[in-house]
């Protein structure tokens, strides 16, 4: 039993499915010698069987039922990489873990959708499952939380948690592109799908932040409770106005302890140039954590990719052939407490806004005296020459005041009759 | 046997000891959620029992003698903090491993010059020798190669390993002060030993790069191998200098595989600005790896302290107390191979070299011959008017040549009669 294969049944051969054949193949000398038992693919199932795949599938079993496959008793461990919170994932990974065989999964969605109900099952059938691959791709991040950190109590971590987001803010600086252009070319290179909401809506951040959450505090997965908002909204006078006060745009994801309840958060904010993660640029993700004893610690790798996920997938296959296995968010599920979400309301912070003012008398006087009035001190006033349609961008960033109060106040210049488009607002982290 | 306390007998109470016995106490709690055994130090021993520590040892059992405590039946595991290559530490550590009891260490030192045998030792005895706290401190490092990246055949990595290095080249670009000021500062703040040639020599990163580059490429630990110089010649003029050319200067590690020889490498080299590595400053360390299927990843945090060093004890300790072990290498050391080193001479690169020479006419045409003698190309050429002890600086840095050839050339340039010191080679990396 000891030296005997893992024998690996693979549900999905898309990009990653494929690399993770390959890679299996390709490296069989060097895996080798990093575990005690062979790594065999014994059966793969995926939608289409008669599409071609450039793969060598011989000695593989092909099974056109892909739970058929999670429950089949020649497969010790299944690797799932069709994605999705539902359907065919769920139905795989659900019939595996119940059979008391391991999963492997890259599907963020699932888990941070139904993460604690499957820990449970696995917990429940001795059976282990993993998902490095499920967050930041080759970045071994939930294995630093997880084991590298698990000694110390981590006060809060953040992250660029999307290549694709990345992507797109980084070739709007480089190229001064706008958002839509960009997207379009990210698009045509296949950075970003044919839907890109996902992406750039900032649910696939809040999915790995969920996820990662779990993992570092201790609580119970809870997507719901993810404040959340995209990068759509980003325009190139943001990002050029945000350079010339000294910062970059990034889309982060934010977690954070406060007592009992958990913040989570993610939104495109200005974080200053010489920040660890500002230098974090294109497809990379990076992720920031701190405990009480290690302090600071940042990792940073390529997010996405077949291979870079692919070689996740395979470092959990070699943790499990060599009897390295733990709790799937790093403790028993009974010990996952149930965490408050911190009110958005509640948040305290600097703020960068732009307004499109009418050139009228007054305008910056009227300004000026909404946010006196309601305590919120100015720390820059820009306002720039060139008119776009008819109206001057005005820019100001203010010292930390609370976000319900920051919000008040652009909702009273809204209703004023000198602004030609809604107040742009975006958080300055860092 | 499975949920019974894990017993830690500790050997040395430095500072490193003295954070571990701390985080286990004021940590337990959350430590209990993450071990199916209670984490609990039976024994310790110290050079001075009678020294007054502010640590709680009541129900500890202190031992005079380190190697009884290393082979007491009560004891489990034993928390090697003593350090050195010799004496004390590898007893120790002998003893254990040979009773068969693991091993964890934070001992660097140790590890470059005996790990291959130590590790033979642990394989024999069926004992885990783990050591995530000898490199990088904090920084989940090892785990990151060994496990993390176990997928990849790892092509090259660097470094910056010693925090007391780069908090001196940090400190003399920004207070704008010499070299021997700064390691007198360092030295009064702690952050430099009394003796600090083990540091600013290289030697440490040397032992960091060692113990690495076994893990990386599956090779025997070759210290010896190790191309090593310090920071004690780099001067301010040169970090000013770099700064102006768009560069740092920072003591790093490289290690390469190349066929199936093993390239390591220490030395003060020039890092472009906008490298991934160049913004980690003072105390911090980071390491970047190249895996064919991850590509590019960076880990940084803090390299030393108590506090981190203790983080990574614990985690070892948390690994063990859950079962999740390895190879102290990663394989089995029957598969660690012999790994000839690639010759200095025949290395290539990009040099920055500054020559202080004496104000007469035609020294720069005669330079620029013997340069180009041997077919070696300028990229850029500074001449500065200030006059250091009757000598002006003449700085100028190189398209890639090879390392011998450039050696060759300021070898002759140094038997001319217009230096008035031995010149400045440094390396231009990344």
């Amino acid at each position: 039993m000891e030296n005997d294969p893992l024998r690996i049944g693979i549900v999905g051969l898309g990009t990653v499915g494929a690399s993770v054949v390959n890679l299996l193949h390709n490296e069989a000398g060097a895996l080798a010698h990093r575990s005690p038992r062979p790594l065999q693919v014994v059966a793969v199932s995926a939608r289409d069987a008669g599409r071609s795949r450039g793969l060598d599938l011989s000695n593989i079993q092909w099974m056109d039922d892909p739970v058929a496959l999670a429950t089949h008793p020649d497969v010790d461990v299944v690797v799932e990489l069709v994605g999705g919170a539902e359907g065919t994932a769920r139905a795989v990974v659900e019939a595996a873990l119940t059979a008391g065989k391991s999963v492997i999964t890259a599907n963020k969605s699932l888990l941070a959708h139904h993460g604690f109900a499957l820990a449970q099952l696995a917990e429940k059938n001795g059976a282990t499952l993993a998902f490095e691959a499920a967050v930041a791709g080759g970045i071994p991040i939930i294995k630093a939380l997880r084991e590298g950190g698990a000694a110390n109590t981590i006060e809060k971590f953040y992250g660029i948690l999307n290549g694709t987001c990345n992507y797109i803010l980084t070739t709007m600086k480089k190229t001064r592109a706008d958002f839509a252009d960009v997207l379009a070319e990210a698009q045509h290179l296949g950075y970003a799908e044919a839907d890109p909401s996902f992406d750039i809506d900032g649910t696939d951040t809040a999915h790995k932040l969920a996820i990662l959450s779990s993992i570092a505090f201790g609580t119970r997965v809870d997507l719901g409770a993810v404040q959340c908002e995209g990068i759509r909204s980003v325009v190139f006078e943001d990002i050029q106005m945000a350079d010339s006060l000294g910062y970059v745009i990034k889309l982060l994801g934010f977690a954070e302890k406060r007592g009992d309840a958990v913040s989570q958060r993610v939104y495109p904010c200005l974080v200053p140039k010489n920040a660890v993660i500002a230098p974090v640029d294109d497809v990379y993700n990076a992720v920031v954590f701190f405990g009480d004893y290690v302090g600071q610690v940042m990792i940073q790798g390529r997010g996405a990719g077949g291979n870079p996920t692919a070689s996740a997938v395979v470092a959990d296959l070699l943790d499990l052939a060599n009897g390295r296995v733990s709790s799937a968010f790093g403790r028993k599920t009974e010990n996952l407490a149930i965490a408050a979400p911190v009110p958005e309301e509640s948040h305290e912070g600097c703020f960068y806004v732009r307004l499109m003012v009418l050139d009228k008398a007054g305008v910056v006087a009227q300004i000026a005296s909404e946010l006196s009035k309601e305590g919120i001190s100015i720390k820059t006033l820009t306002q720039r020459e060139q008119k776009i349609q008819g109206a001057v961008p005005l820019v100001f960033t203010t010292h930390a005041c609370r976000e319900a109060v920051m919000k008040r106040v652009l909702s009273h210049l809204e209703s004023s009759d000198f602004l030609s488009a809604k107040p742009t607002m975006l958080r300055i982290e860092y």
